[in-house]
């Protein structure tokens, strides 16, 4: 029988979940897509994402496919977003369904990805971004981060800006192609692209940056911390509850 | 004995109260505002604010005073703020406490106060959004909706764009000074500005406005139903949870 695939873009608040990933308990974002799915499709697709989130991330443009038999496309595609978002809680929202080639592959094509972090830099925190933004008191130096960040652009080894999760890393190469620091009023957005990215790696990005905009690293500290090829050589990793995937490229 | 009068500036993430004011069963934000205050000084302040906001509306600038004897003053007023913040939850931040003149205050002194409602327009909602906007599916007409706000701007008897409470109003005369519509990607955000507003007026203002972009009013109709001085005249109430009191003007 033949397979129909779709793509899906995702997104959703992070807060409730812990991460993507299917969890035997169901705390994944995916145990809820895949459950909605399959109160429309009797097979109960599984679905395959460009990548994971941790814990606390929110997304926008998760990007991920399944697969159906053809007998199975009973909703017409322009329909199937509103009915698998009926199916699911509102802090998790399917923005695009849309059938694509037999053959694509979320994670396999993605031909890269950009993050992006909030910091809400200032005295007191605005309680309306409190789940959204790092809170950051001290006055940041922008135009520090801005030049630190320049330093961290291109292709390096990262191992010093990625958690270490038990495995030793064979390759730790990464491109960084975009770094970008904005700010409007007290709120701080840092745009990260490349095509891959290390566990936490943005977390690490940010954090450091973070760290010398307070003056705790100089922006010349950056290139030994890419040298050292060793955790302890860079920042902190910024809380979880201020990133989002933000766009998956193909 | 002396008194000494602080003013205050609050923000708050309206979801988790019921409104500003203090409530018997602890629920209003104000509830928890003079418990922190108690907490640095034992007479306990009142705390007198600009207005009053409805449960599920937020505030960035809600204003307020009180006022403590001159001997309770121990923390210097640069540190209060802090103090302060301590004792309250992190959907509730004091952003300013300062000391003002012994006859300030915050309701008779006010003149005037602005208002943000934000609308997420599109097909699916925001997750990220979710709790700070109005989920608006259907494409509005921007166009349409600034001419029907040029239209209710001045000095109108806004019978019509209110809630009764069981009241007759004597005098629903207000003035409207700025009703702007702005748009930023799917994001629209209506300004307010006046010197004073009636019950439920933003929400009935915003709700009409965007019926108006749906096409269900023409913006010739806004004449009418402010000539009728009847809530059936007008369109329904936006959801409180758009609503942010974004300043209050002295």
């Amino acid at each position: 029988m033949a397979m129909l695939r779709f793509k899906l873009i995702i997104a959703y608040d992070g807060a409730g979940y812990h991460g993507w990933q299917s969890r035997p308990e169901g705390t994944g974002v995916q145990n809820r897509v895949e459950a909605a799915l399959a109160r429309l499709f009797p097979s109960g697709p599984t679905v395959e994402s460009a990548s994971r989130t941790d814990s606390g991330v929110h997304a926008l443009g998760m990007t991920a496919h399944f697969e159906v038999d053809d007998g199975e496309d009973a909703i017409p595609p322009a329909k199937l977003a509103l009915a698998v978002n009926a199916f699911l809680p509102d802090d998790i929202r399917v923005r695009v369904v849309r059938p694509v080639r037999e053959d694509f592959h979320a994670r396999f094509d993605a031909s890269g990805k950009q993050y992006r972090y909030h910091v809400w830099n200032g005295p007191v925190m605005n309680p309306l971004r409190r789940t959204q933004a790092w809170h950051v008191a001290r006055e940041l130096d922008l135009d520090a981060m801005r030049e630190a960040a320049g330093r961290l652009l291109g292709r390096h080894d990262f191992r010093s800006f990625t958690t270490n999760r038990g495995v030793v890393l064979e390759d730790a190469v990464r491109t960084l192609t975009r770094c970008e620091i904005r700010k409007q009023g007290r709120l701080v957005t840092f745009i990260m692209e490349g095509e891959g990215f290390l566990y936490k790696m943005c977390r690490c990005i940010v954090g450091t940056l973070v760290q010398v905009g307070e003056g705790k690293f100089s922006t010349a500290e950056i290139a030994s911390m890419l040298e050292c090829r060793d955790r302890a050589a860079a920042g902190v990793n910024a809380p979880a509850h201020g990133l989002v995937l933000w766009k998956v490229f193909y």
